[in-house]
């Protein structure tokens, strides 16, 4: 935008903009210069943007299947990304601990000069209380009770703030920010690999709840004559809608890679081989039903679904929608859609991001007025 | 408080102090007078307080077995209520909304001299949209796509707000602003008479939802090998919990009055009668099931029963814990409890009341100068 623009967006006048511009500026967090012409003649704008280099957070995401870390600037760029696949024996606590760091390591070199590093954001796949990211329990990880925000602060010995939450928290925060739930006040985010997690924002805003783990909608029980699940109930919904349910109900085993297992499953029945199909049909019914739930209880304008169920959602489409006809009274249907997400499988990473930005977006001067900007300034 | 107070609490001056309570006496919305003298000794000091008589709003309930009609003042303080039986004759339109007006008029007359009527709130059974107060489907009435907001305003010809809401929207409010759910910034609110009815509350504020119908949570499935239920569905969570669901599972019909037949089973649950003690046994479980389902979902640090809910709660709280521990996770439960509504039956009146002063409240200047409180201010 150009500085009238912003004044007129802002409601300020033309010195305080000034003044806005040049705190920002010394800061290294906007650069100004002339807007790309767009094909129109005469003298191009001056225009403040954001600088791309100016701040940037390092982004964890603690998965079952892989590691990952990444240097992400404003704006959701990742800078550097970095992914390692894991082996089911390499979970333990202190393995994922020194894995994380040694990336970490090698990720914050790609640092640009002069970027200001402002926080650590971790995406992990469990329940986390997130005053201190402590780990209640991530069962894929095996996980209970492991007080992860020390362990990383203690191990990394950086000086900036780290913050970590639930991956399907993230994933919602992510999809909302810059993906397909872009301008949606009212979203539901679900996603499935092997279990089934979901965000959810409300008024805008995560809905975060009283302890940090609202969302754990893979426990709602959806089938009392279904099957117990790793939590030790019987019927909840990720028994009937994760992969491990797509495997079930195709009458198929995971092998040694239950990722491209159940991707397999999702091929075949887009080629329509019966009883992929009807797999396909079963895990969209019982999908239908727990969105129709969701739908219910918090009324949102989109559900957007990410995993296996963005792949999935295209086959069973006019499944999910018949359980919303019955279900779902027609005020909430009239504001519904329903899409797969856009982020693919970075939207945790991209969420752990936005988390630890949002301290910076909130309050810029807490990056510190760069010597040599000012100079030039 | 005192005039130092409220600078204190508000952060400002004691000119500019004076100044806002001068604009609200000007109103007739505060009084200043002695305090009440709690043993101390010495001259008693000067407070403002709430003028309860300088502001109230009608308060309107639409429900199945009466209507309810009251003037409410800030604060709370039913000043009039009405409240007349219906025979499920007169449940039409024409003649619930002939009967409002009329119970309207007569409260209307009961307004204290001085004191500005600032709006109608109107609670109903029913799926209701905000933004004009069109009920999209209340079963219980029978009622579909009335524009209940439209015609009450054509009807009363009263030149003030009409607001509408779902019933147990409005009972969520109210318990949250001063029943069992003060204080809670996350909280779940559930009520049952005939059907179910649900209200969040988080992060402080109703959660309302992207067409005005979040809440509905009478209708998620929980039992695929249910009943049917009136919305045409099976097995949704109406059909296990309600009253209905209770005289069910004790095996009695509703006869000529449902709730007293109800309250029938209750007693005799609470007496030990074996049958009745097992129907709430079995409305018990159903509950906690679908309680945890909610917890799992928004992370509540409450959750408020009211209706049966509330006498049914205290028989069936073990079988309800034994639900929480399967099915939700450590951090969730910790900070969480369950506890019967403490507004009874005027919860949604008085929830209607709350969203017809909320404007007030937000700006007081809506309410104009009384010119006999100005010349003696």
């Amino acid at each position: 935008m150009s500085r009238s623009e912003l004044g007129a967006a802002l409601g300020v006048t033309r010195s305080t903009t000034g003044l806005l511009v040049a705190a920002l500026a010394a800061r290294n967090l906007v650069v100004e210069g002339e807007a790309a012409r767009l094909g129109s003649p005469g003298r191009p704008s001056q225009v403040v943007r954001p600088n791309p280099d100016g701040v940037a957070v390092i982004s964890v995401e603690i998965a079952v299947t892989s590691l990952a870390v990444g240097l992400v600037g404003v704006g959701g760029h990742i800078l550097q990304l970095v992914r390692t696949e894991r082996e089911p024996k390499g979970l333990s606590v202190k393995r994922t601990i020194d894995d994380v760091a040694q990336l970490v390591e090698s990720v914050r070199a790609w640092l640009p000069p002069g970027c200001w590093l402002a926080g650590l954001g971790v995406a992990i796949y469990g329940v986390v209380r997130r005053a201190d990211g402590f780990v209640h329990f991530a069962p894929n990880l095996g996980w209970h009770d492991v007080p992860v925000g020390k362990l990383l602060v203690e191990r990394l010995r950086l000086s900036i703030p780290v913050a970590i939450a639930n991956d399907a928290d993230l994933g919602a925060l992510a999809e909302h920010t810059r993906g397909a739930g872009v301008g949606m006040d009212h979203l539901v985010y679900l996603s499935s690999e092997v279990g089934v997690g979901g965000g959810l924002i409300v008024d805008g805003r995560p809905l975060v709840g009283a302890a940090g783990c609202a969302g754990e909608v893979g426990h709602i029980q959806v089938n009392p004559a279904g099957v117990r699940c790793r939590c030790g109930a019987i019927g909840c919904w990720e028994t009937e809608i994760g992969g491990a349910a797509l495997l079930r109900h195709a009458g198929r085993s995971a092998g040694s890679d239950s990722v491209a297992a159940v991707a397999r499953v999702l091929d075949d029945a887009v080629r329509g081989e019966p009883t992929a199909k009807a797999a396909a049909d079963t895990v969209g019914h019982w999908l239908g039903l727990g969105i129709a739930g969701l739908v219910n209880t918090v009324n949102p304008r989109r559900v957007v679904l990410g995993g296996i169920l963005a792949s999935l959602y295209p086959l069973v489409a006019e499944i999910i929608d018949a359980e919303m006809r019955l279900r779902v009274t027609a005020p909430a249907r009239e504001v519904l859609d329903i899409r797969p997400a856009e982020l693919g499988p970075e939207a945790a990473l991209l969420g752990a991001a936005e988390l630890a930005l949002a301290p910076v977006l909130d309050d810029p001067t807490l990056v510190p007025v760069q010597l040599t900007q000012r100079r030039s300034a």
